[in-house]
């Protein structure tokens, strides 16, 4: 075990990475009593004799890989199987063989040490590396030298998950160090990424790198909401310069720490997706194995089911939100009959009903489609699957705000006097006295106001409640359900005593791995998400209210402390998979960042010189005008784009330039090494210099003419001079 | 000298190749008597005691870099320096060395065979290989292992210019084979790569995929003008296709050729320019070494000079243009006067005089400006000046055009009455009889024709002019300079005999040698540039007359070849310079067809219903309408190229397949051969088998507790089996 902590580390003076990388890993491991993996075996589903036979089938196949087992009684019909690495020797001799592959397919640029023993030292295994390897060894396909351990499928239907223990003295330390620090260092995300793995990482440092980049944008806005009038372009210019930048930015930030921590060009390595299905094997190109695959032209096919899919969540999301907006309009703008004061709920009310719904329903349908896409490999899948939640998200979070922007405020006059198609529903409960009124609506005043205070919900409130969500109500669940289990299960434990089966010493941790099993898993996507559409306000709509990004400022301060909590409280621990970016994240923003430049450019010429029109109804706007400015802005901002990339590309990447310097060295070592061959050079050299050139010549040359022509006995200067001395005579003459 | 011809290739079987590969080889080198280049030194311009000793250390530095010299008189007061290998084994470890730096710079996948002589023996040096790399020991700085040889610089002012020496044998079969085939195949290609370099390989090999392509457009070309009305949007859509389909597969061609010839990254690989200065010296991140650099900030500073100088190509070139045009419709349609037969022709005389001197003074400006950017290497100076070159060739080539179409189509109603201008400064010249028509115009009527015809003039008539002028007029020059000159000779000769002092059988090849010293340098660049002007015709205007593909078939077909015959006849022999792609061309080839797009929606929106307003004047057009169809056809352009792009992504390259193979292949065999890494992780994991988890475990855990958990007596299955028991029995009762 004593390989698992370098030997000392000159630069951690922090006692927090002192914690992450030495004594802290070995007291956790201790405390977790070596566990590396839990793996929770759910038999109340089936029979005594077939869960006994999954049991010991699992048991043995673990076994089988180099695997210690140890079994415990879980909660409600469940059995706990401990597992750790066997021999401290042959898993060290798996990372060794596992940094060589990496090194075998371009991602590492050097090769590690060759002996294997000093490349360890020179390189310690983290946390992270260690629980990433025994992962796989638990759940790769036999025939690549796992267990494969697939949870819920197949054969192992009754494996319900496969789990880490968290190491809570790391976290405790970590949640107090960054609860009182401003920022957060790269040595900070590295002994993150050490301790949880590259996926968690990379959503670390976004954060960071975003953080940081907000207060720029805060800057603008705060300096915009005081000193420029509304709808500044001024603003909106600056604000689509931010949003490019950043992108730009953290695009190559994503290269550079990939290079840092030594994954760029992991996804190379893919591991089949246990549900994959071949149509047939062939043999790889590169590698000259066969293998199985599955027709692109097939997938093709099934992908184009997306498009369906995408025009049914548009026009069913879409018509939703224009139904319950028109019905918002109507109430609180024409409206005047009976019980207004309620219904002026009823649009919240069947946004919340209906909008989660029809999401789930829709997302439910995705993964279905995405399942049937077939994908190789768990990144295209999730690619695959996070471009569909993308779409999704895109459509609930911005619809509204377009239909307030786009719809309502330049064509309100036109349209609500239609929406009396509810009036005529609604008057048969409306009094004979309200009768006149609301039959010839008096002169219709467009309320200027809502698309501010809608854009202030949702990047304020909207924010403040999905925080408060993310963190109190799973508190708040957990705790009741544990509440209702311990009632539960104390029912049961007056019949055989449950957990007071335990030995007294394995008590507490046993209670510790129960409570964890009953966690959800922690999804980065979902934070990605998250960050993603906030992003998407700030470039869509913060003209509107330039102070938006002052909002994301606080609210991101609390938001990367909280998932840390989250991460540390909520969640299970993160099986501490790698990646080498943010993956479809970055497109993502790329594309927000674009249409940012579109709405922008139609919100200015809309609204600018809103002040001058009292009544709200924007005057003298043209269609060419609207196209005009999109136009405009559209092409700035590819043009922002391509200067910001060149200049970007200017500066050299630390991350890069040590990666180019490594192959450069590892290639000029190999030649050095390999067999002198600069010296072999320089001898072929030298034994020609003394062989002299007349010599050569005459080897070579068997033409006749071509040797008088060479062995013109003067030598080449005197002809010349002749020559030149002939012309200067006559010039004379 | 037997070590150029490669030992018996099985695979060429065409006599082309074969003259190419082995006997050609030795045969052209026997005729042109060995000599790999000719150094052209003209003393008229010194005194003779400085053209003497800068002859002299001519010679003596070729000779010190291992390099054979013989001098012989040439023309008109100049001494051709004759330059071949002195040695060639020295030779050999050139080449080997030159082989391992590409390597080391990852331009090779494999490193070159550790045994020089193997290797040489798998990869005869070609040509072409063979040209570059003694071209480089004459001119590279001494530092660098070269004679430093900067033709027209510096101390060399009298050394006029270096070229290579004719094959003529190899290209009398080239030319015959390529005029009498129709497809030029990928051997062909290697074959000419083989002998005049990648850079001119990379044109003929764009040139023949442009061709292949081009057919396609034919055929929708004459399917549209045939079967589809005139402006046909289907025809657009097509044309705009197909020019991104083109673009994006050259884009991979160009890897998939690059890798082909192992020149992939070649660009990594620069040699400083003799005319670049640095501003200070730091040591390169990569390589250690200390490398004199100028400030990029700097450098930036003087290319925003570009701004102003691209200002200014622009208004003096489109006033030009708007001048002449102006002045063209007045006479043509406006005009009435007097001598309008003559005056007709005033336009193009105007044009003929005014854009080449204008041209070319922007040209001159142009390179100044390119020459204070400072760079670093011949690549990137060339990209620079490429780009300046295509700015003003656009602006000459499309404007006119353009002027046409959007400004004289659409607004000539508004603007020909206001041309009376001219019309009062040609008053006092005409009759009186005539006084009263032109003042009063009649209702002006455009000529709905005129863009038509100037679209075949551009695309059919000067394309057939410049194929004449570039093939035809340098013949008809060379002919009249040659006797000019063979008279001014013969007038000396009659009193210095000149050539008549050449030996007997010498005296032949000296006059080819003579003649060869008087011809052009080839410019690939300029051939590069008259194919994307096409291929901009193509984008931009086609759907002005579909047939224009057509048209550029039958020019290219005989392009191709006429270009091969000029570079074999009009001009000396290129000097084979690598390069991995067309440069900057491709990126050009991009905007064009980008720009295509927006000019097509305009043509299509503006001229569709041309046929229903036969007054020529478009009805019923509206700003936002025209915007609409450029917003609209951009982003579908946009669209459509993400979807090619990923389509092609998705077809795997030969040629990128086998890069990765290789250095899949390089990597394994380093690890096999280094150390037997295999076999030693083998050994330790046989040694933990042997010795047991337990005493590993043993060993490792000294906590009590872990020990007693993990060292459970009965095994986890039994103990999982006991709580699955236990829990069916409860379950029973």
């Amino acid at each position: 075990m004593g390989q698992d902590t370098p030997p000392s580390r000159t630069s951690s003076s922090s006692s927090f990475e002192g914690i992450a990388r030495s004594s802290g890993a070995v007291k956790a491991k201790a405390r977790n009593l070596g566990v590396d993996y839990v793996i929770s075996f759910r038999f109340t589903t089936a029979d005594q004799k077939r869960a006994e036979a999954q049991l010991e089938r699992l048991v043995h196949s673990l076994d089988r890989v180099g695997l210690r087992v140890e079994a415990r009684e879980g909660r409600n019909g469940s059995v706990l199987v401990f597992v750790r690495i066997k021999s401290q020797m042959k898993f060290m001799a798996e990372v060794y063989r596992s940094r060589v592959k990496d090194w075998l397919h371009g991602i590492r640029p050097a090769a590690p040490d060759k002996e294997t023993q000093k490349s360890l030292d020179l390189e310690p295994v983290t946390d992270a590396e260690r629980l990433r390897l025994v992962y796989l060894m638990i759940t790769l396909p036999p025939g690549e030298g796992g267990a494969g351990i697939t949870p819920k499928q197949g054969e192992w239907d009754l494996v319900e998950s496969i789990f880490a223990l968290h190491d809570r003295e790391f976290e405790k330390e970590w949640l107090k160090r960054w609860s009182t620090s401003w920022t957060i260092s790269k040595d900070d995300l590295t002994t993150l990424r050490d301790k949880f793995g590259e996926k968690v990482g990379f959503y670390f440092a976004f954060m960071q790198s975003y953080f940081a980049f907000l207060i720029y944008a805060g800057i603008f806005g705060a300096g915009s909401y005081f000193l420029l009038p509304a709808y500044s372009p001024l603003f909106a210019l600056a604000n689509g310069l931010w949003s490019i930048i950043f992108v730009e930015w953290w695009r190559r930030q994503e290269i550079d720490l990939a290079v840092r921590w030594g994954v760029r060009g992991c996804a190379r390595i893919q591991n089949r997706r246990a549900a994959f299905k071949a149509d047939k094997e062939v043999e790889d190109p590169v590698t000259g194995q066969r293998v199985p695959v599955f027709s692109a032209w097939k997938r093709l096919g099934r992908q184009s089911l997306q498009l369906p899919f995408a025009i049914l969540t548009c026009g069913l999301l879409a018509s939703l939100f224009a139904g319950v907006f028109a019905i918002e309009i109507f109430l609180s703008e024409v409206y005047n009959g009976p019980g207004k004061s309620l219904l002026v709920f009823l649009p919240t009310v069947l946004l919340s009903v209906f909008v989660p719904t029809i999401s789930a329903i829709l997302t439910t349908i995705a993964r279905r489609l995405n399942d049937f896409e077939n994908y190789e490999n768990a990144d295209s899948y999730e690619y695959a699957m996070t471009q569909k939640i993308f779409v999704l998200n895109v459509i609930t979070s911005y619809v509204p705000l377009f239909l307030t922007a786009f719809v309502y405020v330049p064509f309100a006059a036109y349209i609500v006097p239609h929406l009396d198609v509810f009036h005529i529903i609604t008057m048969p409960v409306m009094t004979d006295e309200k009768h006149e009124a609301p039959l010839t609506p008096g002169p219709f005043q467009i309320n200027p106001d809502r698309l501010r205070k809608q854009v202030i919900y949702f990047t304020v409130t909207a924010q403040v409640v999905s925080l408060a969500l993310e963190f109190i109500v799973p508190t708040v669940k957990r705790k009741i359900f544990k509440k209702a289990k311990q009632i539960q299960s104390s029912r049961k434990d007056m019949e055989n005593k449950g957990a007071s089966r335990d030995k007294e010493e394995e008590r507490e941790f046993l209670e510790s791995v129960r409570d964890q099993a009953e966690l959800d898993v922690y999804d980065v996507n979902a934070d990605l998400r998250e960050m993603t559409t906030q992003f998407g306000y700030l470039a869509l709509f913060s003209p509107i209210w330039p102070l938006t990004a002052v909002s994301f400022i606080v609210n991101n301060w609390i938001e990367l402390r909280s998932d840390a909590a989250k991460i540390c409280i909520e969640m299970q621990r993160p099986i501490p998979l790698r990646a080498d970016s943010i993956g479809p994240w970055l497109d993502n923003l790329s594309f927000l960042s674009w249409l940012g430049s579109i709405t922008s450019a139609a919100l200015i010429y809309l609204f600018n010189d809103e002040s001058s029109s009292p009544s709200g109804t924007p005057k003298s706007l043209t269609l060419w005008g609207v196209l005009a400015a999109i136009l405009l802005s559209e092409h700035l901002y590819f043009v922002a784009r391509m200067v910001v990339r060149l200049a970007l590309s200017k500066i050299e990447s630390e991350g890069l330039v040590r990666e180019r310097r490594e192959r450069f060295l590892v290639r000029r070592r190999y030649l050095e090494e390999s067999m002198g061959l600069e010296a072999s050079l320089e001898r072929e050299r030298k034994v020609s210099l003394v062989q002299g050139e007349e010599l050569d010549l005459d080897e070579v040359v068997q033409d006749e003419v071509e040797r008088s022509f060479w062995l013109e006995p003067r030598g080449a200067a005197a002809v010349g001079k002749e020559i030149i001395g002939r012309a200067a005579q006559k010039k004379k003459q």
